[in-house]
């Protein structure tokens, strides 16, 4: 994984090599131990710097966390780009859009559980990485009713901005990694029965 | 608050007085300190029965939270009865629905902090009380939607089961206090533009 620092508060030099070698070690440590157990200094002691050091490029724990999160957050939203990509109508790009949503948080939920518990608590927190990727969520969902609106797919009498928010917000249990894990047990009907009610009401 | 113990298990004399004693204790207790932080202990010495007594009552301290979690979801169900009989269509039935669910839930979580937390438990390990208030949840819906196709309100193509549990999965995340917590801030919102997405859905 690349490390994308863009969504992160960050001061000091711009030196990639330590930024990297602390979100390595943080990684490490957060997959092992879990994000709330793991403290700065634990990281420092692990890579051999001073906390003060590590304060130089990175303002908090959550700082470091939140690089996570945003490189995360990138591949989830690469998996949606590329998994409605190809979609033949704008009704598939729905389809496609829950289920790879559900099976990215799943997977992380099964395979990587302690990572997933940064996404809870980050979700839970709203950081910014997490309303960043939500908020780009809303635009894929807005362009997707876009295109279907242009095709005659979906019906043009409802606002766009209530029918984008609408959907929004069903998906949204399946986005937040908070409230994912309460909604496992159905993920599989879900993303069969979710998309096909929406796509009932974008019926012109 | 009358008890309800028809879903908790229980065991030993079905001693109303004994029984409404330690609800109460409990009530008190789990609001002040939390359902997590208390023991049976704790209520044993509130009371002043010896804990052996109280075991003659209920299996464990969740027993106890069962009685008072079915109780309350026996006022939010009520709540949602009183909020659906005088509704003049099957498409106000599901927006008072939404509406009933969502403020029920908000208010406990705003006023009655440490009983929400209970709550949330309750739903996260899905105890029967939960399960229970969730599938009677389900046969509401499947009742108004009944109504609004015999009505012609609602469009007939769609096998009821599955419009039934999509519906049901949109309104989950208000239902499940685990889940509603994160979802207060767009409240507001969703009880307006979920069952307009919905209702949009059932056109005929």
């Amino acid at each position: 994984m690349t490390t994308n620092t863009s969504l992160a508060p960050t001061r000091g030099p711009a030196d990639h090599d330590v930024r990297d070698q602390v979100i390595q070690a943080a990684m490490l440590h957060f997959a092992h131990y879990g994000y709330e157990k793991t403290t700065v200094s634990d990281l420092a002691k692990a890579i051999g710097f001073s906390k003060a050091y590590i304060y130089k490029f990175f303002d908090s724990k959550q700082a470091i966390g939140e690089v996570i999160c945003a490189n995360r957050l990138a591949m989830i939203r690469q998996l949606v780009t590329t998994a409605i990509a190809d979609a033949p109508t704008a009704s598939e790009q729905i389809r496609r859009l829950f289920r790879a949503i559900a099976e990215a948080g799943s997977d992380l939920f099964f395979h990587e559980r302690k990572l997933y518990d940064i996404a809870a608590v980050a979700s839970r927190d709203q950081w910014p990485s997490v309303q960043a990727h939500e908020a780009d969520l809303r635009q894929v969902i807005q362009q997707v009713l876009i295109e279907g609106r242009e095709a005659g797919e979906f019906e043009r009498k409802t606002p766009l901005d209530e029918t984008t928010e609408a959907i929004y917000l069903v998906l949204k249990p399946y986005v937040n990694a908070a409230q994912l894990q309460y909604n496992l047990d159905s993920v599989e009907t879900a993303v069969v029965q979710l998309p096909a009610l929406i796509l009932r009401s974008l019926a012109p």
